[in-house]
């Protein structure tokens, strides 16, 4: 028989679950406070759920095969074409805004590297039908205190807040030239994880203004004021308005919140997806993958399901966050042991420790005795490997 | 796109999935009472995880196919080779008696019927390491404790409990050739679901002893007395013995628990799999299929895994136990609502409101608040639909 998981996939022995029920009871307790109620759908779907919104190249990342039934399906890669099918199939009865969690496993099939898994639970918060950057502000502030509900600090995470339409009118306002925009896109997309030089050649090669490559080497520090500055005689003034007024309500939102947020363009995500404000989590010391990701995608309801319906949202994984948290040695949850162990001194008779285990159950309280005579010493021991909070001893 | 799920498979919107997670929250409650603690395993797992131990049929009812990297992988039909796999994995290292439970979401691909799904939450629990039948009774007690934590009584719920090495000594008592066992198990597994006439016929058929019919016809309302006494003189009186001691022990661990049994040796379950004791859970009125289901498999350990220990089991399935709670009006929790609901008067910048919901979420409270101003009866109207528990005016 196989004596192992499949590549990929994680055993959760009670010592690891134990973990993984302290991240999800965080993650329920903190979305919970923001108003958002739990939904979950099936782990299995059909694959052209995944493709109508990625296009097929997706199909090389996921466990998709044909079933008995002769349809197409697949595990599910993300959670958001299923948040979008049923919210579109009821999108008329739900109150507005919805605001709604899930905490799905997910499944991709990665090339096998370290540390990367082909199965995580994601932590999915989304919020359906307000325009306005109020809901943006709550999604982010959200995701914020859920890393302070883990002990994190804006030392340890911060949040970088870019948005896709100030970066289309700021690389306008450069001279960038319309065709070149997915080219630059791309080089934005990967400016802090390569050489300047290499970004700079990308830049130069796409015969781009000098004064707009300097511009966007160094994207990644440039301040919202510039921005806003550069942007001030522009038709995009309403937008930087309208990100200022964000930025606003996450200080009234996140009590101390200024360290926490990091305005920065070169956060570029999901291309033909999101459409408004976007964000990422990331760990200061860039240790780590991000460890939240989000944004607003406005168009994405209706070009699914014909829905026409504003909405935003953020991923969470457990698996970079959980590294996060042992690295910070904020991962502690322990296997807590039972309350009782019931010890049976000699000659009392079995049937009586029942007795006073179904008394104890009753109140509430995890009950555990030995289920055979066994001398006092050994019972203790195994109260103890138990870890057992109190022992009664029956005479 | 497609607007809806797979066929047996279940979108939980917010309303459904508040009673999946009260059926969950009753669960843990009691199997940690009686000390269980909660493990998981992959949904997907290598396919010869589950022909090993049901053989090759049981492909026809899998999810399954080859992955990527040409592996023959299902999706879990039931949760016990990966418990099988996890315990012997670290049969050594693990406190004996070792008290496991979870609750995996399982898929088979049955014909669609009405009711029958494709997936369902399955609560397993599980203990590895005692072989008497003090284990048995822990078992089935916390079995019956979840009923009861439901809100069930002995007037909607029975359980069937019998012994595979008992039944099979009974049977020989009757004179029943080896031979033809197999065949009598199949009669006897389906007596309460066939006219006796038919099942009288089959037993004919095999050619046994008038008497001998006349007893298996009338097995299932056969009393552990009358057993006990046609055992009197046989090896088989140290079985009756134990079972005695068992029904004794179910007694002390059940208050009141005589009308939540029934001794039952036409419980016919796993032929290949139980080794002793077993048990199913009915409705009393014979209305629905098994609510749970579950007993001894002492071989499967050392069959699968080479860990030669003893185990028993059970598991409950959510959909079964749904649909009886619905009928008896047990199956009430509804969506909570958010605690507060902050109502911004004329003029209060929405600053003020989202400062008072970080003061209040800190506390703990879910807090909601219109994203955009609105009128004061707008707004409480809002609340209304929210549920709110109470609205707090900012002026």
């Amino acid at each position: 028989m196989a004596q192992q998981a499949l590549p990929g996939f994680r055993d959760f022995y009670p010592e690891q679950l134990v973990e993984r029920a302290y991240i999800m009871r965080v993650w329920r307790d903190i979305v919970q406070r923001y108003a958002f109620v739990e939904y979950d759908g099936p782990p299995l779907e059909p694959l052209d759920l995944y493709t109508k919104k990625s296009g097929d190249e997706i199909i090389t990342q996921l466990y998709n095969f044909v079933d008995k039934g002769d349809r197409e399906v697949a595990l599910r890669p993300e959670m958001t074409p299923t948040f979008a099918r049923m919210v579109g199939a009821r999108a008329n009865a739900l109150r507005k805004p919805t605001r709604w969690f899930s905490t799905p496993q997910l499944f991709r099939y990665e090339r096998q590297q370290k540390g990367r898994l082909r199965e995580h639970f994601q932590l999915n918060v989304d919020i359906v039908g307000e325009a306005d950057v109020t809901a943006d502000a709550e999604l982010l502030a959200c995701a914020i205190d859920i890393m302070r509900a883990f002990g994190l600090t804006a030392e340890d995470v911060v949040a970088r807040v870019s948005d896709r339409r100030i970066l289309q009118a700021y690389l306008h306002s450069l001279n960038v030239p319309e065709s070149t925009i997915p080219a630059v896109y791309a080089v934005i997309d990967k400016l802090q994880r390569q050489p300047r030089q290499i970004s700079s050649e990308k830049l130069q090669a796409l015969t781009l203004p000098q004064p707009a490559i300097d511009a966007i080497l160094t994207l990644d520090t440039t301040t919202f004021h510039t921005v806003q500055t550069t942007l001030r005689e522009s038709p995009a003034t309403q937008l930087t308005a309208d990100f200022s007024r964000y930025l606003g309500y996450l200080n009234a939102l996140i009590p101390n919140g200024a360290p926490w947020i990091r305005f920065d363009l070169s956060i570029v995500r999901g291309l033909a997806y999101y459409t408004g404000i976007v964000f990422e989590l990331f760990d200061t010391t860039g240790e780590f993958r991000a460890i939240c990701g989000g944004g607003r995608y406005d168009n994405l309801l209706a070009n699914l399901t014909g829905v026409d319906l504003p909405a935003l949202g953020f991923g969470m994984g457990d698996v970079v966050l959980a590294e996060l948290l042992r690295t910070r040695g904020l991962l502690t949850a322990t296997l807590s042991g039972v309350d009782t162990w019931l010890i049976a001194n000699d000659n009392v008779p079995l049937e009586r420790v029942m007795r006073e285990a179904a008394r104890l159950r009753a109140t509430g309280k995890s009950v555990e005795f030995a289920l055979r005579p066994q001398t006092v010493p050994k019972q203790l021991k195994a109260a103890k490997s138990a870890g057992a909070r109190e022992t009664i001893t029956l005479e």
